[in-house]
């Protein structure tokens, strides 16, 4: 389980990194339970639909800032927490740094419980 | 709003160290939902009767250790983290270090996502 925990946080950090409109879409949509709730600081979204808008509009705001795993995936029963940065690519300082605890729902992400450790400017 | 989910989380942790059996079920059935789920590393449990046999549990197998906040409740929307702390009274150094994210379902915690950083041996 570990490892396909691992696996889902790496394709839903993807999502991120997706500019690819149809692409972005398509993974979102096999990221995120058609239920999926996503929650951070900034924003409250229901259903992969908002969450593309959101994302989106998050690269849009921040163009060529890539997001990635920092540290590991702790994960037990149907639940996982892990931090990650964002930083533009090649840059050593993350202009962002993240925490989220995600909740699974079968194979695909129910709930984001996302926190800010660094925000950007 | 802040203020509200900080003593949420205070009655939380002060349900681990309620040891009067009447006192910590009426006290568990104040701060979680009825339908509310706790899941941390070794449980995962549905409902306020069965998280009231599992804390009393715990204080079985640990008795005068007691929870404590360490560090802030950051909170936003519904959901809130924090790190916690588990020492017998007057120890210096935890034997427990835990940190969870709570979902609110109204005034009342309705999930719990627990996490370990430090177990007891």
């Amino acid at each position: 389980m570990q490892n396909n925990v691992e696996a889902l946080v790496q394709r839903y950090l993807a999502t991120f990194n997706e500019t690819d409109a149809v692409r972005r879409k398509a993974l979102i949509e096999a990221v995120y339970a058609a239920s999926a709730r996503y929650t951070d600081p900034h924003a409250d979204l229901e259903g992969p639909a908002a969450i593309d808008a959101f994302v989106g509009a998050i690269q849009a705001r921040y163009p060529g800032v890539l997001f990635s795993l920092a540290g590991k995936v702790d994960t037990h029963h149907t639940q996982a927490r892990f931090t990650w940065h964002a930083a533009p690519k090649g840059a050593s300082e993350p202009v962002a740094i993240g925490f989220d605890v995600i909740a699974l729902e079968g194979e695909r992400i129910g709930r984001v419980f996302g926190f800010l450790d660094k925000s950007p400017g």
